[in-house]
Order: C-alpha cells, then structure tokens, then sequence
C-alpha cells in the first residue's frame, strides 16, 4: 500500500464579497479571491511564509518542499497538519531536513506571480534533468487540453485574478487542476499531489494560465514533464533552460491558435486539424 | 543640490527574437522579453538575486533596498554599479546595514508576479502609514492616466509577458512609466526613481497592469500614495490593507470603465462624464 502521511483537510473558503462602486456611482457586490499567509513550521522550526488562495494547503506544503528540494522523498514526512486559527501548518518529518539553515539561506527572487522565492541551486540541477526524449504530443490532444480548461469551472471566472495550473495525461484525461493566488503555488501544489499519488511527470503535459517565466520551466522540468502548455506567453530565461532540458513549450494556446516554441520534433502535426485550424482565421 | 549615488547606467537589451512554429507548422521569429539574473551584493556581502528585464537595474535595486527596508536613506548609498558581464550589482554603502543577518532572515513568499519575497515585518508597518485624508482623484483623471497608459509605447506591445507601472501627478502627468517580467521589480523600480529625485507620493497617482495583491498595496502604503489605479483585480489582502490604510483602489480600469473598491470618499465623480460612460454601454 502507498505510503501517505498524515493530512489535515484544511481547504479554506475561496472567495469572499466586497462592495464597489462603478464609474455610474453604481454600488455592487463582487467576489474577490481570498488570499491569507500560511507560515510553514517544519519540525517546529520557522521556515517560510506562503500567501495563497487556501485550497489545498497540504498539497501546497509539501509541493513545496519537494520543489525546493528541501524533502528528497515523501516517506521523509510523517504528517501536515493546516491550522487556519493560526495561519500556520505544522510539518513533521521523520528525520529533519539535514543543513536546513544553510540550504535555505540563499535567496533568489523570481519573476514568477506568487511564489517568488526559490532557494538557490536550481539551475544548477537544471543539466542534470532528462526528459524523456521520445514523449510525443499529438496537436488533437493539444486542443483538448485547451477545450478542457476553457469549459473548467474555476475560482478565476467567479473572482478572478487567480492564476490555474492543470497536470494532463498524454492523452488530453484532466488529472489535476489547482487554482491560486500565486501560479507558483498553484505549481506546488500539483507537485505535491503528483508525491501523495507517486505520478511520474514523464508520459504527462502540464498547463498553466500563467507566462512561461524561467521557474515555471525549471519547476516542470523537475517534475519531469516534457510538455507545458500556456495561455500566455514565455521570457528569455524559460525558453532558454527549455532548450537546455529539450521541453517542448507551447505558447499562446488558445482555441486553435499556439506557438510552438522549443523542442519542435515532439509535436505531432495532424494535417487534418490543419483544415480546421484555417476555418479559424 | 539634491544627493544622488555614483550609478552606472546599464539598461539592458530588452527583447531576445526567438524562431516558433504555429499551428499550421509555419515558421516565424518572434520577440520575447528578455529575463536575466541580477544578484546584488551589499558592501560585497551577497543579498539576493532578482529576475529582471533588466531596463533600469539602478533604481530596481535603489528601490528593492528601499521597500525591503534595508536602507533607510538615499543619502546611506554611495554608489550603485550593474555589470550585465557578471549579472551583478555592486551596492555601496556609507555605513553599511544593521544586523542585516537577522533582517534578511524571515521570509515570505508573496502573491505578487516578481519579486516574491519580501523579508518580514512589512504588515507590522501598515498600521504606521498615515496616507493624506484630503487627497482626492477626479473620475476625468482616472480617465487621463487610462489613455496615456493605453497609447503608451511599450514592450508588452512588443514581445508581451511584462508587467508596466507608471506614477502619473495628481492631474494625471506621466512622470514614469516601467515595465519588467516581475511587476514587482517594476514598482521597486519606480520607488528607486522616486528616492532618487527626492519624490513624495501623498499626491501622486499609482497605476499597474498587474493585480492588487496585499504585497502592492502594501508597497503603494509604503511609497505614500493614496490612490493605486488597475487594469486587473485585487485580491482580500489586498483590499483589507488598502481599507486600514485608508488607499483607493481603483480596479479593472479600462476605457471609461472602473470599479472603486474602498476609500470611496477619495473619488470625485464627474456627472458629465457619466453620460460619456453611458454611451459607451
């Protein structure tokens, strides 16, 4: 059986409803996304602050201690347990985080929307990722992820500002989708999911609604994925370590319409969506 | 004469051209903005590294010491050296940072696109800003800055996933306008602008494409600005702080539209404008 430790089930509420008064004078009530701090303890000890939406805290903490390579494996962790009273979640592992001082002393800022922080050494693991070079993804399949996340219910069409991040199976089958204050957390917390279910990265496509920054990049290389999908648009520096770790990104995804940016030989052309994709224009 | 630091003047190139493939499988180069590590070292003591566009990496780095409260005073810099050959940035001090060990030492990690991490204490200091009770913004003005933004060059126009801030006067005068792949480089940019022209913001006006999260709204309180103008949304911390500042928040600004969020008081509407609103229904 699955190793899994203890969980709270601490999903907070996810909207909450302000007045406004439009440029007529007109007052109404809209629904904002919550954001509220989290402080990550790990065995008692101060580690970090998150603010996110709240959905899925538990997810969340521990993505993000696997992407901050703070915690090698899941069997390291005995429980997280969310506490919204105190904003605080409470981490125990079964042996401590060996030279947590000085592995979380280096910081670096990034350009990604929410969780900016990423302690240092990432790009250093960047020429040590392989992606499975033979992953294909089918332009059909590219089309139905889109389709999928156009029709998804989300926190973003009532509230908006929130960024979503989906993990897809090769064939287009939605397996996540998690939306956040913070596309990174949103990241995370996929990553975490991905660690409770044991998912492998390499046969899956990621989405994000967010740009293509060089952390989103590492971060979906280091989950191993060799597809990720965005709405938006991509920076110099994911492009860069894209090309460095041969993941395809594609770009500008929208009804029909993508870019195709790096590892081109991965996309599977099908000429007959071609027809379709020109009725669009 | 006012006090400036010796600063080097290294903007950055700010697009990279890029070859994609579309959906049809055609080949075409386009510009995405360029991302670049830029570590500043604080009286060679290594600080943080920020992704940057890298426009105007001087008053990004001013700035980021200034909202983190690293330094309290223009006058405490002697100089401020970018060198793009090392991605580096040479911070000198007159006096140094106290205890900067301890303050650099807590970490949260924000919702904000960028720079992510602020070092703690900030919402400690809400409760200290007193923001001018009489500023007041006229709809007509709102409207203004709307239209300069709109018509702006810009290299969101260009290559898209940047961020743009602008501080425009009380009647609305563009007197910065800066853009980054981190919106949050873009305001701590514009903070170094107005440390180094020895700029107050009680009367000025704050405008960004990004969202309103509770980590901008704090930066606007910490500038002194009392009115933060979007085209985006905000998020509940972000209206929670502007609500105990006393800020407007002016969202999802565009065209003759907006939705004033709190400090109500602060806005004059302008009747004969409501029926050019109308019209535009």
């Amino acid at each position: 059986m699955r190793y899994r430790p203890l969980l709270s089930e601490a999903s907070a509420s996810f909207t909450h409803d302000v007045e406004v008064v439009d440029e007529r004078g007109r007052r109404s009530t809209i629904a904002i996304p919550a954001e509220r701090p989290l402080t990550v303890y790990v065995d008692k000890r101060e580690l970090v602050t998150l603010m996110t939406l709240g959905g899925s805290p538990e997810a969340l903490t521990l993505g993000y201690l696997r992407n901050q390579r703070l915690v090698g494996t899941i069997e390291d962790i005995a429980s997280v347990q969310v506490d919204w009273a105190v904003d605080a979640v409470a981490v125990t592992t079964h042996n401590g985080i060996a030279d947590v001082e000085q592995r979380t002393s280096k910081k670096v800022v990034t350009t990604g929307c929410g969780q900016g922080s990423v302690f240092g050494g990432l790009m250093d693991e960047v020429d040590q990722i392989s992606l499975p070079p033979d992953a294909r993804l089918c332009q059909s399949t590219v089309y139905k992820i889109v389709e999928t996340i156009r029709t998804q219910q989300s926190i973003y069409k009532q509230a908006g500002s929130v960024h979503g991040c989906a993990l897809f199976s090769g064939d287009g089958e939605l397996l996540y989708f998690i939306e956040d204050v913070g596309r990174h957390n949103a990241v995370d917390a996929i990553a975490g999911k991905m660690w409770l279910d044991d998912m492998r990265g390499a046969d899956k496509v990621f989405y994000t609604t967010g740009r293509l920054t060089s952390e989103m990049v590492i971060k979906g290389a280091q989950m191993g994925i060799p597809f990720l999908l965005s709405r938006s648009g991509t920076t110099q520096m994911g492009h860069m370590v894209a090309e460095r770790v041969g993941m395809s990104l594609l770009a500008r995804c929208t009804g029909k319409h993508f870019l195709l940016l790096t590892a081109h030989h991965r996309l599977e052309f099908e000429p007959h969506l071609l027809d379709a994709a020109l009725k669009q224009v």
